[in-house]
């Protein structure tokens, strides 16, 4: 009875569903579901195998059935997929946030592996899967699809999901790791731009060396204008906050400029064809560095936190998302004639994601720790299956293309595309939820780190301001200034905890590179656009600080 | 040359305007307006005539010409005016912000003041208008509009905007004024989700009491339920936090949780029917004497600021989206026929606003003067002159309802309503821009200030932990916990500053009800909702705190 009331109830709502109050019904049940989200993802915090994206997933799959059930079938989803909204809305905040707290030291320093893994790796990947799903589709019976098709699905599963790997490596516990498979991340998203626009304007049949030469001079030229459009727009805040003194008369114009001008440069990399994520992490790591340092005491807790939390917000959003869309019925009707074939193709596309991704993480890391000096520094093998594994996750991003291929001008009606569609969605569930269920554990099986240091340095981003004890709060304002900026810092300062790192940096060949660097921040840059110890002069003497920038 | 150019180039980007790029090029110029409009704003904050909405509607107009300019005179807005934007996404934050910055206690001692103002005034002006309208609109030479369409106008011009009135008055100089005005506002919004049901529903001709009383009984409740929502959204947002202690894994999820439950109650309002307004207000209030005091330290320095900022970024769109919008060719084509009769129809409007609200605001002060025990605490003369003058303006909200009511389904091609779309803008224009400009003069004339505290006082808010000097950082750190905390408080503590208006609270009658909440608020309500004194027990000890829980 009660269900035949809700039942109808839900007839009712599904009615309205095209009028303004219908969605103002999908968005109620949508942000009572984030809370939801939120709530049980903090009452899971403790629990070693769930992260928050999984939460998210599966309460977004519940809800699905549950709709399923109640609608009798017809629909299972309240929120139409929108790409505007993936991509405009929700990938920016995420991807600036990113690049705001990301440690810069560990990013730079391994600059070159990373840009090998993003643009080489990305390339070999994408290629073998192409190869492999052009040798197997046939077999399986799926044959309307054409090479240009084959091509997009290298691309679309070739790429790492940046969003995912924020999700099951911590910045605090594997450094390396982290920034190598975030890293990888971001810049392979300029590496999808080019591929998916050289699969546009070249012609298959003739590969040729001077395509491949095309094709290199095309990713430099866009990963270099894209990361100086967010450095620019980052320097440009800088200066701005810096020349005016915003703070002087609101702490609120500080934050809103910088948010409005983080997303200007996102937008603007869009509308010139460049790479938004590379341009807005950039913009973030810009921002980090220079206008941070320049904006009022408490514009610095307020942004610190206010754009983690977006981000988090955003993340939430996207994988309930993916997974109340994940039922749609619509899509599965094809699929569900030869349900064979979907679970053949699932699992082909699926064994070439390893597959491909292993090809290049082993061989790219082989290559890279011979350029490296001493062997120390090197990427050691258990850290490489780390990287392989933690990089498998394919998430919103995936979908947001695969959608974008085969549903373009009602092009979904066709049996192979459905079937793509239903795949795509296969591989990102069993990707984020088995194998992000299995990268916690299998980080603390092969890199097991002294008991009681973990949940210690994992809070310790979170929790510098954070805590409901005065001494926490009263500590960083007590300490002479150049402590209390250091624990302040959007990235934590790990100068002082692990000492063997700055004895790396000093033999590695990228220190010169950082003391040219340091040396052109301190003398130029910093005069005019501010940063870290030159605005808040009346904190500590300009000289105490000075031997601790290092990086910053 | 040039001016060619950018011609040719811009019809290329309106002919792209349909597509997706079209609207990335649109949201690229509107972002990096919002940029410049925070940037001249903080040049002019100086300048003892201008404000923010001000200067983002100016700047809007320029763009608007621009615009219109370059395109030949084909268009002038690069966005189309959305009802759903405005009212889904861009009022709750401004509202909502409101509520948690608002001085409560002002605002509760003036309650009933501000209920008669809100309900019956806007009733008085709304009867006015509607009178003055029907008489008038004929002899201009407006036939063809309904008795209905009489009812509409005089709701949406008896409504003051309450966005406005934020920008004009001032919390910390004109504490009084400010909460009758901006409490008014609010509470009208109410009165107009009444007006507008009643003008749907009831049958004009047959006015007769029990209508009235009909009325009143659907005011009440729809009062009394928006309210109640709102308070049970905040007390239970107060409630998770306090019994999970969200805080200690996350300062992210404090925040995201206020923010989504917040909204949640916009929204689930707006889902009843109820007034969206009302909910998301009370939601503010509560959770800033209860939630906020609750969450960590450093989210409540974010919560602040966040919210604070997100309110300025909404209030800074609006006013530069009306200004773009306001120069749409399309709606001024049929007005430009007869721009005698605009013209007298704006004047008309203009006169009745003017009038309608001179007649409810001395009426009602006399009224509200006379149940007063004292004379001293009455509203004078001068007074109720600011409170008239600061209400004048309409804003977004009007021209929101005006689309609505003129331009549904097709109905703009009637030159009448047309010439209403017009006239309202005019209004709007004139009203915020001329009115506005002459309120912060108008309030300097007649209020008078010792000189040198105006600017200081005003500042005081924003700038609690806002200051680049160490001082304005440590010291409500190191002071004592009951001090730290009245001077982080969202609104800010007024005692020790006006000891008067305490033993101005003394005599009234409100006072016993104050007694009565107090008790109930600390017997009751904080050891289940936690709130100021009870969560942060590390912090000075209660007895310290609560001779100062008054109103908090």
């Amino acid at each position: 009875m009660a269900i035949d009331h809700i039942s109808s109830l839900f007839a009712k709502l599904q009615a309205l569903s095209t009028s303004d109050h219908g969605s103002v019904v999908s968005m109620n049940i949508f942000v009572a579901l984030l809370c939801a989200c939120i709530v049980i993802g903090h009452l899971l915090e403790e629990n070693r195998w769930m992260n928050e994206s999984i939460t998210a997933l599966v309460i977004g799959i519940c809800t699905g059935i549950l709709i399923l059930m109640l609608s009798g079938g017809r629909s299972s989803h309240i929120l139409v997929f929108s790409e505007d909204l993936f991509f405009i809305y929700l990938l920016p905040p995420i991807i600036f946030n990113a690049g705001f707290q990301v440690k810069k030291k560990q990013f730079f320093v391994n600059f070159i592996t990373i840009m090998m893994f993003g643009a080489i790796g990305t390339l070999i990947s994408c290629a073998i899967i192409t190869y492999g799903v052009a040798k197997t589709f046939k077999k399986i019976g799926i044959r309307s699809l054409e090479i240009a098709d084959y091509l997009a699905i290298g691309a679309i599963f070739s790429a790492t999901d940046s969003v995912c790997t924020l999700q099951v490596l911590n910045q605090d516990e594997t450094p390396l790791l982290y920034s190598l498979v975030f890293g990888e991340g971001v810049v392979n998203d300029a590496t999808s731009v080019v591929l998916f626009n050289a699969i546009q304007s070249f012609d298959i049949n003739q590969i040729n060396p001077s395509i491949g030469l095309h094709f290199f001079g095309n990713f430099l030229y866009l990963f270099t204008t894209s990361t100086l459009l967010g450095v620019f727009t980052g320097l440009l805040s800088a200066y701005i906050i810096k020349k005016l003194y915003i703070g002087r008369h609101s702490t609120n114009r500080e934050f809103a400029l910088m948010m409005l001008m983080a997303y200007l440069s996102y937008m603007m990399a869009e509308l010139c064809y460049l790479s938004g994520i590379l341009t807005v992490f950039f913009c973030g790591i810009t921002m980090s560095h220079y206008t941070w340092h320049n904006v009022s005491e408490s514009s610095r807790i307020t942004t610190k936190h206010a754009f983690a939390t977006l981000s988090f917000v955003a993340e939430t959003f996207i994988f309930l998302y993916v997974g109340m869309d994940a039922l749609d019925i619509d899509k599965w009707r094809f699929a569900s004639d030869r349900p064979a074939t979907s679970l053949a193709v699932s699992s082909v596309l699926l064994g070439l994601v390893l597959a491909g991704r292993a090809a290049f993480v082993f061989l790219l890391s082989f290559i890279s720790n011979i350029t490296r000096k001493s062997s120390k520094e090197g990427i050691s093998f258990r850290q490489q299956v780390i990287i392989w594994w933690a990089g498998l996750m394919r998430g919103a991003v995936s979908m947001a293309l695969a959608y974008n291929q085969f549903t373009l001008l009602g092009h979904t009606a066709k049996r192979a595309n459905a079937i793509m569609i239903t795949s795509t969605i296969t591989v990102v569930l069993v990707s984020t939820v088995v194998f992000g269920l299995m990268t916690k554990p299998l980080i603390r099986f092969l890199l097991p780190v002294p008991s009681g240091l973990t949940p210690k340095r994992k809070n310790s981003t979170a929790n510098i301001v954070d805590s409901a004890s005065p001494k926490a709060i009263t500590v960083p304002f007590l300490s002479n200034g150049a402590d209390s900026e250091a624990n302040l810092e959007p990235q934590e300062s790990s100068y002082g905890r692990t000492p063997r790192s700055i004895r790396d940096l000093l033999s590695t060949p990228t220190h010169s590179v950082h003391r040219l660097w340091r040396k052109f921040d301190n003398s130029f840059m910093r005069p005019v656009f501010g940063g870290r110890g030159f605005v808040p002069i009346e904190r500590g003497t300009p000289t105490e600080r000075n031997t601790q920038n290092q990086w910053h």
